[in-house]
């Protein structure tokens, strides 16, 4: 007898999986190595930025009040008394008639309240003394950057959950952040089931595909900020199954099996969720390619995917169910992808008796989007994946849409935007 | 005396450096190391996809010439003589009123021509011995997909100098690419200079900031996909300065400094480009922040980018200048970043005497781009830096921008769009 199983629709499907959330502890790395990771905790500054009163300009420091008689017509001369560059600081301090040369970043030196542009003096010597000219009347702190302008000392710079790129890493190191706090990586335990799996080295053999699934897994958990452990591979057998999973239990955060969720005779997956005591959270979604995609919850809350054996299916799986459950356990707050509006390039005339995800590229052509399908949409194939940066969602209960239609894409590289919400309509 | 310098606009100058592009040699990766990496060769299917004549669906393999008399009235039945899952080959050969039970992804047994989904059948035994059958007749070659019906052997799946994503991961896999064929990583040097410069660990010193510029740089060349290698910092002191340089240029591929390009009295770089007889392409560039930015080529090629010692100007340098050539050293055949039109959300009344880079982050709502400065334009902020995924792009000669211009917006994050062409007008 068939097994019946109740689709349930994308949303309420994400949904379920995130009252499961969970959020990883605090590690601390050095700077070098945090790229990609997630700040756990938030970036403070330890100092005022600029930490001084410092030069924007190379110029001259002095006293404003001595500019006063200053004219087009009436140079005044200061004797140029020290010069420095950015990371000095003058020992001297600045009386009547002197200046200092400066460069930009230097201190302002003591007795100094404004800074004359190099341009815009006439240097020379006196009795052998280095002096300088200028030519007209300066307003009092002018042409200085004020202590604490840009930020104060305490000032949250970088809010935890948030990936670190290379801006960030500029701030990280401006701020003494020589080693980072940052979410300790989820281990996301990947097993592949399947009798026709190959391994990646072996030659082709009559009836058997090699195992794409388990290298494009490792890659998908890579890219969304987890550390993937391979556990191998099961034949289509229960026993070997079930030992197979329970024991990876305890070495991993998350578990996800590719292959075994479908209702064939081989697929074991439900029922060693049964045996295991998990609670299914689905089994089946109202969407294409993935309907078969299950998530089942152990009481501990731990999480275990099953993802289609079929490539594409398993792709979509890990970008709907499995990142944002990554991205919430390094703190990321927004951890859906976005949704923007594009217009299709081409006719896609199957009709969609669920929401389907079409792999797609989608392009920028001035203030619009464009957005084209990678490839034939056979659910079955690797082909088409490569060049896709985003998935169509196609509404379910829809026909075919044709070339120019706008359709709602998916962006699942794209970073930063997007709310914790679904689909717009 | 103060030199003048004549500067260029930023498309002349980027065509400039693109005269000195070099590409990398290839290496061999284990695929699980190939991420992020890009393609040396073309990677080409070693086999058709399908590899053999294989079942879509869970069903029964059969002879269509047997269901010839069958319709809802008048069931056949058919002998079930194996029992197939995907990954097995059935050693039997069907014969007339006989089938095999096959599973998603099985090979299609000897005999067969036709597969029945199980839902349409009825099983049974007879006589001991399993039983189903069909109350339609079935059409020849319906339900198989073919050998090769998605992919051909030896066409090409991935063009060389593609990044290696998940999805071209799975496709590395399924092609036995066990190990890749990736372009080297060029070596990317950096040297600090600047007397001002504290390490990151170090306590805050009067007069003094902390190196950004290196972790940035060193986290820039790393999303890029080069290689960084950090060869330490130096003061404001000539002939430390260019020993460092001159040193440096056989550990590397490339070499960057930052800071010291500038006209000020310790900005010694010009002088050393003009002592190791490089030349020098342009030395002012008609844009903000960065005008600074001095790119110079020794006779062997090698290029030495001095980026400025300001942050923001640092960051936008880098973008604009090095990391394409790191793209297309890494085969990349688009290796400039993607512009787009996107709405202003606020008012950015700065008149721009050059092109302008306002750092900026850009949403999709809906349909339309939108894009917000991420804040003071200062071209001393770091703290503007992390939150930006964009540069807004204004034309030199313009006055001051308003909230719902369309602008242009650089899209310094967006791989796989974009065209080696520089800014839309």
């Amino acid at each position: 007898m068939m097994e019946r199983r109740q689709p349930i629709p994308v949303e309420e499907a994400i949904k379920k999986v995130s009252q499961y959330q969970k959020h990883g502890e605090v590690e601390w790395v050095p700077l070098k190595n945090s790229l990609g990771r997630f700040t756990a905790e938030d970036i403070v500054a330890d100092h005022d930025v600029p930490a001084f009163d410092r030069s924007p300009y190379d110029g001259f420091a002095l006293r404003a009040e001595d500019t006063k008689e200053a004219s087009s017509e009436h140079s005044i001369e200061f004797e140029v008394i020290d010069h420095i560059g950015a990371g000095m600081v003058s020992p001297k301090t600045i009386g009547p008639f002197q200046a200092i040369r400066i460069m930009t970043g230097a201190k302002i030196p003591d007795g100094a309240n404004v800074v004359i542009m190099i341009e815009l003096t006439k240097t020379f010597e006196k009795d052998g003394k280095p002096f300088m000219s200028l030519k007209r009347p300066l307003q009092k702190g002018h042409n200085i950057s004020r202590q604490g302008e840009e930020t104060l000392k305490g000032k949250v710079m970088v809010k935890k959950g948030i990936k670190v790129t290379s801006g960030v890493t500029a701030i990280l190191a401006t701020f003494g952040y020589a080693v980072v706090p940052v979410v300790k990586k989820p281990v996301i335990g990947i097993i592949s089931t399947g009798t026709e799996l190959l391994q990646v080295s072996d030659a082709m053999m009559e009836g058997k595909i090699r195992n794409s699934n388990l290298s494009m897994v490792f890659a998908q958990v890579l890219e969304a900020g987890g550390e993937p452990l391979d556990l191998g591979g099961v034949s289509d057998d229960f026993n070997q199954s079930y030992h197979a999973v329970k024991s990876a239990l305890s070495k991993v955060d998350m578990l996800i099996t590719t292959g075994g969720v479908s209702v064939g005779d081989f697929d074991f997956l439900p029922a060693i969720y049964e045996k295991l005591g998990a609670e299914v959270l689905f089994n089946k979604v109202a969407m294409r390619p993935g309907s078969v995609t299950t998530v089942a919850a152990l009481p501990n809350g731990q999480l275990l995917f099953g993802l289609s054996g079929n490539p594409a299916a398993c792709f979509v799986g890990f970008e709907l169910f499995v990142k944002p459950i990554i991205y919430r356990w390094c703190l990321k707050e927004n951890p859906y992808p976005s949704f923007a509006l594009a217009k299709l390039t081409h006719d896609f005339p199957k009709a969609n008796p669920f929401t389907r995800f079409v792999r797609a590229a989608l392009q920028f052509t001035g203030s619009q989007l464009s957005v084209t399908p990678t490839g034939l949409d056979k659910s079955s194939a690797v082909t088409s994946i490569a060049d896709a940066n985003c998935f169509i969602a196609l509404p379910g209960g829809t026909r075919g849409f044709q070339a120019g239609d706008q359709v709602n894409v998916l962006l699942f590289q794209h970073e930063g935007g997007g709310s914790p919400c679904w689909m717009p309509n």
